[in-house]
């Protein structure tokens, strides 16, 4: 013990005492690691785009299979408008992408839709984004890893029955790489994402050439397509298409949230991180887009797009197509990833604004905000148990969050480049410390991100009246609720600091009367014990008995007069067998007639066994008194523990 | 407020003062009864049958059937040996019920095998006894509801995919009404019983006139048969068929477990009711098993044999085969209301011996057992869950338990003659106060009910073995799992009242030194109502907290300067942000150099607010910090509440 820093009165200080032991938590997760390495586990563009644009990518893996799955309601001869839409699709992507490159500079501490919003429109806006985001984290993980399962089942149909239970156990498995810290975890995914990009763009250049030569054909037995009645082609149709394809979009802010796990100059390393991952998401995309259309690939519960096209392009379920399945699913799980870095960033965030529990801001033993990442992971794996970990089931909630926060950040951007136009040349800080610089070209860029915000937003509505029904109007029921819980909770915390804050607190005066209360059951060591402290505390000591047996009653007076030192008992009859109501009736009688200087404290004797499951066989009345007394003002449960074996 | 009987010292009691309020509880199960009320709760003959012999009587709805799903393996032919084997399944009810008319006289207070044993054969006989009781109480449940839902999807086949569902909810019925209590469960139970019995006669009785008058014919539309791989008759295979029979045994015991229940004379009127129901259930069971292969029943998990045979015998679906399925599937049910009220019996009657944990002898608001009961419908219901409501998948567990106490009680018998017999004329009291009085024919006596363990004893061995790979392995592990748990809890119980006892206690000398110590988390008026409460039980105070952060130590150090009236504050650094392991680490330094006569309280500071699920909003470091403190000799720990809003 060093017992330094003795600095005025009486101040002990004990420094870098505590080493935690090992145990079987270090195992899972890693050994602790002190606040002093925090600064260090940063990343650079090469793994940051395996872990924050696996997300993005992956979703070329689903895309243009829900486009068809909605298409196929007017039949195959409605798949030719596939490849259009996701044309219109990956024109979105880029003014998205640019959107977001410019946040990345305005904002090089990152943050995101939530933090652009409050700053430039105010705290509904913020909190509305942050709901958003939170909502989309969730579902990635949720949809990710379904779709992931789904190419597995592809390859393997005998595993279909399991589906759920795999998906939740992936789930847990990146809950656990996540928990041991982002560097580690980003080296482990980095091989998985860069063999994911091998192989896709293997299957697409060879598919390209092989239609270019004309000797790719048809998918051999496609999956039957599920649904049989068959509407016309109309706008709705469409619209609904559009709206499923837009899953493709859905990861990409995710750099702009996680700035600060790069590496110094962060600002420009996320930025070019960002652009690469458009450029490859949009080709990608697009080309699978075009081949599928191409080789006539049937959209399937039981088989995927990208296995059909795998094994098409590759004549066979060979070595190359299974290198593909495989691919494909470490890239959705990765892409899980993604929410598992954000999530418990933006929920940290949030607490710190006291809009969410403070506990989500702590940092755990590994220097990552453990609690986040582990609620992350319950609420995604209860998604996917109650939506059967389909992707189709789980689509018409997912893109609402998405472009709602699109939308928010980019009007936020705008708002931000007029208010910088306002400014003389000479740098500023905005309300939050960051800096507002004056931009030549400010007004380009305003019109800029304000038609980036017309285009998300009219799509977020677009999406919202097209799925409206199939659970869009889930999301729109939750997000408001979220931002009611948001602004609950800072109430709560703004209140308790008022009750708590010392301005205007005269001193109070000293304890004037101490009186102690003591519930006995029966007269043995435990009790005595119990007897001795209480009367260490106060001369002014009642004990009181519950008594359901007249003759019990007496046997225990008698053993009093011998044991009780002369301190006083009060007997209390329980004709209905009740234990804790007539005692917490007679405590309170007491507290209401108590003075303002008196306290009243209860003992309780209990003895304590070392093997907890013995407490089973023990009434567990001291716990039910603590709870029916938290609320008496004046009055302190005293529990005197008597150890036995 | 009546302080009266102030007799001696200082004992102030207060009697019959509280009244409970009216709550949910009240409208569910009924008002509290006072202890007074007690003795009253008892019922005659009429209302016994049908509170105790349902269970026994309600085993004619599934007994064939079960014989015919085991003959069925080889084939409809086999169906020829159900009614030999049912005749000398008769044969053992006569037995059985003779000899436990023995028990009841012996035994005007009840208790059944388990007393029967304890006193006459030694304490693990009495715990095997206690243990296949417990076990076949769950099973009665179990069985009997699922077969009486089982009526009811015979009947409407669209039910059977909810039959967990329904079963779980039907135990949780009966549950509420046992909760209630016994007299008025009785009534509610009357009227359904004798309409089953009315039914049930008319149904036989129609049936053999129609089979004399050569007009009853075959089943129409028979289920098919459900076993297609035809095995040889084998004497393996009849004794398999004849230990599922035995089912119909069970339930018999019942009123011999419940003679505290009849009306005086007790003995008496339990005995007579016990032989109406020996007589009635094997007239009963006969008669069916011989229409039933009269008219060519087959068994089936889709119809039951009462759904079938109630059908060929009232001609069709109409009034009269509804009244049978409604009066089955109720005695079926109340079958169950038998283990509702041993099982809560038996189990007091361990717990008083210290076998099972001291709850279960305490009876709730209405005079039951409330826990016995509850903890039996929580049991049985998942039991149902586990085996699918299915009852040829549970029978193979059923009757091991209950002729596994037949043998025992009926070995106690035996025994207890022989100990008569060596008395002289006069009456004597056994070591459990019960009379034992010499009767001229002991031997006769002893005879008898020798004859009848070994014959219970050997039916026990034949099901164990021919039902050990369909499920009895279960119970026979199980079995000795619950005597291990018994012995163990009386153990415990034991060492407990040791370690408490007051012999050889020497008087404690007072508390010499009363040190302080108060974990700080901020400054604010929790803090220091906290402080305020620590400065009046000593002057040793020290204040304790635990840095995360150097800056926030700091500010915190200032405040404690300005607000701490002088006391010691110590901080510790955590550099691995861990918050309680520093703090039990430090006071366990402090607890482990204490002197004898020390004590060592730690007060907690804790803001409690009203709302209980604002908790989540805060770390509840105090319950981990009493958790982990829990074992530290002479350290209390006290939590001083501050409620807020």
């Amino acid at each position: 013990m060093s017992t330094e820093d003795e600095n005025g009165s009486s101040v002990l200080r004990r420094t870098a005492e505590y080493q935690p032991p090992v145990s079987w938590r270090t195992w899972l997760i890693g050994r602790p690691l002190p606040t002093a390495d925090a600064p260090h586990q940063t990343i650079g563009k090469f793994v940051g785009l395996a872990v924050f644009a696996s997300d993005a990518l992956s979703s070329t893996a689903y895309a243009t299979q829900e486009i068809l799955f909605i298409l196929a309601f007017a039949g195959t001869v409605a798949f030719g408008y596939a490849f259009p839409i996701s044309v219109a699709i990956v024109g979105l992507l880029l003014i998205v992408t640019l959107s977001y490159e410019q946040v990345i500079h305005a904002y090089p501490n990152g943050g995101g839709a939530y933090v652009v919003a409050r700053d430039n429109l105010g705290e509904l806006p913020a909190l509305v984004a942050g709901a958003a985001l939170l909502t989309d984290y969730i579902l990635t993980v949720a949809v990710s890893v379904s779709a992931g399962v789904a190419q597995i089942t592809s390859a393997y149909p005998d595993l279909f029955p399991y589906r759920v239970a795999v998906s939740v156990g992936l789930v847990l498995l990146v809950m656990v790489v996540n928990l041991r810290g982002v560097r580690e975890s980003g080296a482990a995914f980095a091989i998985p994402s860069y063999f994911f990009l091998g192989m896709m763009f293997l299957t697409v250049g060879t598919g390209l050439y092989r239609q270019l030569t004309g000797s790719l054909g048809a998918v051999a037995n496609p999956p039957p397509l599920e649904t049989t009645v068959v509407q016309a082609i109309t706008p709705f149709l469409i619209l609904r298409a559009f709206s499923s394809g837009t899953a493709a979009l859905t990861g990409v802010e995710a750099i702009s949230n996680g700035i600060t796990a790069f590496r110094e100059p962060r600002s420009r390393n996320a930025g070019i991180t960002l652009l690469w991952m458009g450029g490859i998401l949009g080709t990608l995309f697009l080309c699978i887009t075009f081949l599928a259309v191409a080789i006539g690939v049937v959209p399937s519960e039981a088989e995927t797009a990208i296995s059909q096209l795998a094994r098409t392009v590759f004549q066979g379920q060979g070595l190359l197509y299974l290198g593909v399945i495989v691919a494909t699913t470490l890239i959705l799980i990765m892409a899980t990833n993604t929410s598992f870095a954000g999530f418990p960033r933006l929920s940290a965030l949030l607490a710190e604004d006291a809009f969410l529990p403070r506990q989500l801001a702590f940092r755990g033993s590994r220097l990552v905000y453990s609690r986040g990442i582990m609620a992350l992971a319950g609420i995604a794996s209860l998604l996917i148990i109650l939506f059967g970990a389909s992707v189709t089931a789980l689509i018409p909630l997912y893109a609402i969050g998405v472009f709602l926060s699109f939308t928010l950040a980019q009007a936020g951007m705008a708002r931000r480049w007029r208010n910088s136009g306002r400014l003389s040349t000479s740098e500023e800080l905005d309300s939050k410390g960051e800096p507002l610089r004056y931009d030549p070209r400010w007004r380009l860029k305003m019109i800029a991100n304000g038609f980036g915000a017309a285009c998300t937003g009219v799509v977020m509505l677009v999406f919202a009246i097209t799925k409206f029904a199939d659970g869009a109007w889930i999301v729109l029921l939750l997000m408001p609720a979220l931002v009611a819980a948001f602004l609950y909770i800072q109430r709560h915390y703004r209140s308790l600091a008022a009750a708590l804050s010392l301005e205007d607190y005269g001193a109070m005066p000293p304890v004037a009367r101490h009186r102690v209360i003591m519930p006995v059951s029966g007269v043995h060591r435990g009790t005595l014990a119990a007897l001795r402290y209480a009367r260490d505390l106060s001369d002014d000591v009642t004990a009181v008995h519950v008594s359901m047996d007249p003759d019990e009653a007496k046997r225990l007076q008698r053993k009093w007069e011998q044991w009780g030192d002369g301190v006083r008992l009060v007997i209390l009859d329980s004709p209905y067998r009740l234990l804790l109501e007539p005692l917490v009736d007679y405590i309170g009688e007491i507290a209401d007639q108590r003075q303002p200087n008196e306290t009243i404290t209860i003992v309780v004797p209990q003895f304590v066994s070392r093997r907890w499951w013995n407490g089973w066989l023990h009434t567990q009345a001291a716990i039910m008194l603590r709870l029916a007394l938290l609320f008496k003002p004046g009055v302190v449960i005293t529990d005197v523990p008597y150890q036995v074996e």
